[in-house]
């Protein structure tokens, strides 16, 4: 058996982050944290990156400010996975070029994940501002990655069932609504629905891979490609409660953006990007693109049925 | 054996709450969790709210702005135990009088821990401004209490370990620090200090105890009563590394305390209350005081030692 890569993950207290890190510590790879000094008086995260260490995981200290410290952090490791923030409230994909610069100069990392964990932001030149923003600066980092000719794999996850299951996809909320329902044009626009753990365990996995070296891994379980619709009715089923369902219009949705904050715009173009335009299914994958659940068949991957069965 | 009373525990997904919950859930009691409707947008607390629900807990929907809702929630149970914020972030303390008003209509309720569990606000008549609102408001929350004769129990329960032990009680920081720290005073004051999880499983050991009704209740496990400076030693001990030692006047902390935003000042000030006044152990235990230790002398509670350790 081969030694496992040495990992070290950047944005270890975030959501998908979290999720990376569980995943590496139960696939045994010896798991790193990038542990940045702001974090001291943030006593939630403390506590789950002291958490992390009783699980196994070495905490490493580094600033983003101090090019050294990430360079030390990064000759510890064979690979890099980064999952900061890059969310309609926190958005700090560009300071992963500051990552690109001490991997770099370090030399000597075998793979580096991005934080994309989203739509594709290559096939995303179409996308409306200004959840653009998120697409444009991700394609930043990936000029930044293949100038430097670092090995990569861009991890596309789609939706976070967490965020969007729960709440049926309703804006604003991530828990089922108790009587009404408001579905996306007709409703039956495909989309792609993944447990975050699952993710988690795909990405560990994809590490290693020479099939993914260079490449984007979308991460498809077939029995998740569902219409907002469908998810809607598998909860129905579930709780036994009929929903009133209201079928927003493109346009009637897009006028409820306008009086929206900057980052609530961002979350509903998103939204407009999934379930008006299908960007999460209305394409195939191509040459430079492999699939998860094919390349890992031996992962048991969560189906939406059995992830709603926690809101019950 | 007796039947376990059944809890309801209000501000679960808070700091206190979590490990209340999680003793609950340990010590077998059936465990209600009050769910309120502004937390759906909220993913990491609907995530810990799930958490409890598979551990066991039932979730109970209700508002602090609908009575009948809350009548509702305390009629399933025999206890409640809120623990509701009431720090220098977040000081919601005066909410609980709604929560009061339910448990008179009610009717129903064996014993109300209401949200304290740090300095006893009883005894706090001279603290400093703007510290001593938090004390202010929790007097208010008690004289509800006594005036709709619940029977309840106060509990005190010190310095948080995890906020205070791991910076060894620095202002900003819950992290030791590497080279320099700052002492209060001499460093020499005795302060109490606790391990979360404990004060968890002592709060749940005090509910259905005849010893502690209509009483206080301060947690002090003799091995953990300790100075600043004893906290910082037994830290040089452990991690093997001697600390540069800056010992501030009270003039000098005082000062420093003027430019602070108007929770920080909150949180100086309980700091002056407990580092230079001594106010967590310059009293003895009156007759409507009890010790939870001695109480309960079979829970094996967590050393300042111990708990260190995590940071090495």
């Amino acid at each position: 058996m081969e030694e496992r890569s040495r990992i070290l993950i950047v944005g270890a207290t975030g959501y998908i982050g979290r999720r990376i890190v569980k995943a590496s510590i139960a696939l045994a790879h010896p798991t790193f944290i990038l542990f940045r000094k702001e974090v001291v008086s943030d006593v939630e995260k403390v506590e789950m990156l002291l958490s992390f260490k009783k699980d196994g995981a070495k905490l490493v200290e580094a600033s983003f400010d101090d090019h050294g410290s990430l360079v030390d952090a990064v000759k510890q490791v064979d690979v890099v996975i980064s999952a900061i923030a890059g969310n309609h409230m926190r958005h700090q994909i560009l300071q992963q070029l500051k990552l690109v610069e001490a991997i770099k100069e370090a030399g000597n990392i075998k793979r580096f994940v991005p934080s994309e964990f989203g739509m594709d932001p290559g096939l995303m030149e179409h996308a409306m501002a200004p959840g653009n923003i998120v697409f444009i600066d991700k394609l930043k980092v990936r000029e930044a990655i293949e100038a430097a000719a670092i090995p990569h794999t861009y991890i596309s996850a789609n939706i976070f069932a967490g965020y969007l299951v729960g709440g049926l996809a309703q804006l604003g909320r991530v828990m089922p609504p108790s009587d009404k329902v408001f579905l996306y044009g007709d409703g039956n626009v495909k989309a792609v629905w993944v447990d975050e753990d699952d993710i988690g365990i795909y990405t560990i996995k994809a590490i290693d891979d020479p099939c993914t070296l260079n490449k984007t891994m979308y991460i498809r379980p077939p029995l998740n490609i569902l219409s907002q619709k469908e998810v809607v009715e598998k909860w129905e089923q579930l709780s036994g409660k009929r929903l009133n369902k209201t079928y927003i219009s493109v346009d009637d949705f897009l006028v409820g953006m306008e009086d929206q904050s900057y980052g609530e715009k961002i979350g509903i173009s998103h939204f407009y990007q999934i379930f008006y335009r299908g960007d999460l299914y209305n394409f195939e994958i191509g040459p430079n693109g492999v699939e998860a659940s094919e390349l890992y068949p031996e992962v048991k991957y969560t189906t939406m049925d059995s992830f709603m069965e926690r809101y019950l």
